[in-house]
């Protein structure tokens, strides 16, 4: 069983408007609701995937049953007093997304070390972990690396999406494999103008003592592991680009916990993402459009990727 | 007691952010939610003025909670299975509102016979009914005109403030105070170009067989009644026109109540809604501002008002 740890989950909104132009008024056509967070959208993906999975993390009483109608099994720690929701309207034209702030927590603290003993048991029965997305407000940002050492303790493996401050932490020494995307990596080594991803992974990928799995978007995906450096890309696609991330994280824990060899892993991530990418639903991937692209993905050795920063 | 009725309650969402672009990604700064929807806003008004209030109209179980939360006594039936969200994104340049569907209720004919019995229960102890905002989908229009027509029968004065279908069915004679819009009205007499708002009103009035109060905006109000007809207009204030035309409810159901004469009932309606437009949160109104213009509104005995009609 792969476990997904989702610290800051969400409901995710998304609404369907003719068109969006800020100052007037809009009705609605259409509101779904679904429960979302990285993590939980990790755990989904393993569950498309034939995956055993548990999704846990830190919720409110009805998130649970919200993660279970997506049928992912969810074993939450109740310590959130709401949840935020995170918006997406949708035109025809293009997508626009709103992010509430996390719920405030009374005793950030006291919920933290009630979920590394709930992760501690549940590693009990897992082959792998990953620790996906941010941190309500107030939680200290070492919280996902603890965490990581719970299963690297046990031998599990462990994926890290992490930004910010917690992936700072985790590149510190974590020992689990990061996958930051390319301006988390720049950040992380404080790289300015054009980037050169390898040799940036490779310090990150020093400094962690794990592997690093970089996610460029469009250019692909590079992996820095102690075997060797690969970079692999897939035909771009059109869709939307939300959730390309998890899948890739999905797809990097199956593979660990496989122990299948780096240039596999990282086609099923580049191929998977993709799949992610043309899924109509954000947090679905196409199945079909994934085992067709698999065997399609061109794995490369590399020694050096200089790819553009983008200007922020 | 004076009876607010709001048969599509909504949970009014109000999302602080720097600005707000098509397309893109946005960390919204500051989430505040409560109970919403027209009938609460006029309940909420009054309320504030001092005067005896009781909200009621369909919701779901947790709705009435919300309306207590702003001071407003609450007694709605449960009908709803969720409510819709009405979400304002506020920046410093502008305001723009998105809002939801109403939830769809299985037995919509059902729900409204239970609000009908339960409105005629309490207006035993009511003295004006104000029905205002729209329907959740799939109702009959002719709810509010049903729910005024008991009122009527006991005496009670009643005020609609309606839009689109639900309007043209009170428009066809319920004996209840409309207070249709510029728009509104232009639409609801057929009126093409320029508009003569006491001829639009005069015609309506004649179908309705009851008062006519104009919302015209930043021209003020126009009153059409058997006693004359008069206009009155507000300095032009800056502010958040939202609610301003529940404010309006609230001062002509009062001064209908206490059986003032229009000319008052007109100032007291157009200075309650400059003070909704100055105040900070919409559905909130300044009573300093509200008392400190409410001598200062002069009003005019009329018999044309030609306003541009707004291109739709």
């Amino acid at each position: 069983m792969i476990l997904t740890v989702t610290c800051n989950p969400a409901i995710d909104v998304t609404y369907r408007v003719d068109s969006l132009v800020p100052g007037e008024m809009h009705r609605v056509r259409e509101v779904t609701e679904r429960a979302g967070g990285k993590g939980v959208n990790v755990a989904r993906v393993l569950h498309l995937l034939g995956e055993q999975t548990l999704a846990t993390g830190l919720a409110d009483v009805g998130f649970a049953d919200a993660v279970e109608e997506l049928g992912v099994p969810a074993a939450f720690v109740t310590a959130l007093p709401s949840l935020r929701r995170t918006l997406v309207v949708h035109t025809d034209r293009e997508t626009t997304s709103l992010w509430e702030p996390g719920a405030v927590v009374e005793e950030p603290a006291e919920a933290a070390l009630k979920l590394e003993r709930h992760v501690q048991l549940l590693l009990t029965g897992a082959d792998g972990l990953v620790v996906a997305g941010s941190l309500p407000p107030g939680f200290a940002p070492d919280l996902p690396t603890r965490l990581a050492e719970l299963a690297i303790d046990e031998d599990v493996p462990v994926v890290l999406d992490l930004d910010d401050e917690p992936l700072r932490v985790a590149a510190d020494g974590g020992a689990a494999v990061l996958m930051p995307n390319r301006d988390e990596l720049a950040r992380l080594v404080a790289a300015e103008g054009d980037l050169d991803v390898v040799a940036a992974a490779r310090e990150l990928s020093g400094r962690s003592r794990a592997s690093v799995v970089a996610t460029l978007g469009v250019d692909g995906m590079v992996a820095v592991t102690k075997d060797g450096s690969w970079h692999a890309v897939a035909e771009q696609v059109a869709g939307n680009p939300t959730g390309a991330g998890d899948a890739a994280a999905a797809a990097v824990i199956r593979g660990l916990v496989r122990s299948e060899p780096w240039p596999e892993v990282l086609a099923d991530a580049v191929a998977l993402s993709a799949a992610a990418v043309v899924a109509p639903v954000a947090g679905e991937v196409d199945l079909a459009a994934y085992h067709q692209w698999r065997g399609t993905i061109e794995v490369r050795p590399i020694d050096s990727l200089i790819v553009q920063q983008v200007p922020r």
